[in-house]
């Protein structure tokens, strides 16, 4: 006797079979009645759910259920202060993505959120309008301008806005050992809320790869390589905190995939390349190198959204 | 505009909204199509789709995601050669007996499998029909007696039978420092598929609760304890390797809840309790003590069921 109702795939199983691990599932379930606090009851009944319909539906077996704990094990024993596997797990697994997406709802034209990424630091320096976030990162100069409203168009003054990329070497202030800060820093829009600075270029550069999460990669032909981008925080009263980047447009690894699928086609910008010698907005002389200019204008959605 | 289409549960969300949810698991799904094994992409797939799910249902918050971050952070610290958090985890979720169930399929009366544990260990003494496992091992003395048969009723001679338990303070003997071997052995069958051994009346004990796990089970409500159980282990040529226990009727955690979803009612035996001075089966003097006596038959599902 076969019995495949509420298997949701893989191979059929018998009727005495499919009620064994329902009532497994139940007793679980019911396990967790007596929650005093009915979010974690929620919480911890849909996990239970979700858990065991993926290791019913592929028929886990006790060799790929080892080779999982030994997956979390060697991933928390590479965890310190400066190594998070666990969110690069989160990351490549899109989940990272999925609860930006549901805590940052689509509100008309509000700018979309991103992923906040682990290199974010507190205190960044502050800079005023027009000035340089490099501090000696090194990478292409550029020009970067925008107007932060609302999503009834009005200006934001005095949007705190806070900046962070990487060098064109690929690695963030945090990844040297010198304790430099550099390629970070917070500014405000002025009273039309506008707001200008200049950056660098974004370039490519993979997330650690090193550990179980890169031979996962590996194993499944997948890039550890995030798209380039520049990664900003915009906050105001009364409004919706956006976390966000912009990324390159013409950048192949936009083709390739983002290893932590970040990408929103709204937030692919033009990066335009100016020659040597082009006149820059504000009169800094860069001598004979290139430079590049981006716009990037910001719709903040209203706080509660 | 509002469309709950394919939300599972919780809140509906715009239609805007829900394409951008879908478009994401999409992505992450085709990120796993060039996975050059099958089974692997079937899993990372499966994995992408339930953990999805669990997010968009749950409408976890950025908060939520934070706790289980660090959740999985201190049960990778905690995880040592002794110590194993994240078994410890997928055994009070159900997902370790889940698996049990999915590769121990149920045939006709073979008897059910339940969890292994994290306290077998290779290399047990061997001891003769009759002997004593408990090796020093303190607890009330208790007979164990029954056939090994395979599915067709056939006795199976020479099957190697490996049994371990906790000691009347609920420890193993690898929870004690002094490195003992004591509560565990193997034996084999008679030529008509009978064993017997000496062991102890087992006792409840929690499994390990100072850390993370014990937490959770703490802020749900639950007992970390685990019903009375005798760990059994059986091997023969030909047949289904079988692990299981067996459990003590009337023991009131089986009320409470097995704090590991190990307990199956076909697993469930009559341990009964002798008065001092009763005869023993093998005469042996038992002195002024009570004992008890317990029947386990054992039926083997073919290899490869
Ligand atoms: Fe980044
Ligand atoms: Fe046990």
């Amino acid at each position: 006797m076969t019995d495949t109702t509420h298997i949701p795939a893989g191979e059929a199983v018998s009727g005495q079979q499919r009620r064994i691990e329902e009532d497994l599932t139940y007793r679980v379930l019911a396990s967790f009645e007596n929650t005093p606090d009915a979010r974690l009851k929620q919480l911890m009944q849909a996990l239970t759910r979700h858990l065991h319909a993926f290791i019913r539906e592929v028929r886990l077996t006790e060799e790929e259920w080892n080779t999982a704990i030994g997956f979390l094990t060697a991933a928390g024993h590479l965890t310190d202060e400066k190594r998070q596997e666990f969110i690069l797990l989160s990351d490549v697994l899109g989940a990272s993505m999925m609860t930006v997406a549901v805590n940052n709802q689509a509100v008309g034209d509000a700018t979309e959120a991103t992923v906040f990424g682990p290199f974010f630091a507190e205190d960044s320096p502050e800079i005023p309008l027009g000035g340089d976030i490099a501090h000696g990162a090194a990478g292409q100069p550029c020009w970067v301008e925008g107007t932060v409203t609302d999503t009834s168009g009005k200006p934001v003054p005095g949007a705190r806005i806070e900046v962070w990329e990487a060098d064109e070497d690929g690695f963030y202030d945090a990844q040297y050992a010198d304790g430099r800060t550099a390629g970070r820093a917070h500014l405000y829009t002025d009273a039309d809320g506008n707001y200008c600075f200049w950056g660098l270029t974004p370039t490519p550069y993979p997330i650690p790869h090193d550990g179980p999460v890169g031979k996962m990669l590996e194993a499944v032909n997948r890039s550890p390589v995030r798209a380039s981008h520049l990664h900003f925080m915009v906050t105001a009263p009364g409004l919706r905190t956006l976390v966000t980047h912009i990324f390159v447009e013409g950048d192949p690894q936009l083709e390739i995939g983002d290893s932590v699928f970040g990408v929103k086609d709204s937030l692919i910008k033009a990066f335009v390349e100016q020659a040597p010698g082009t006149q820059t907005p504000d009169g800094r002389d860069l001598g004979n190198q290139t430079w590049a200019r981006t716009r990037f204008d910001i719709v903040l959605a209203p706080a509660g959204t």
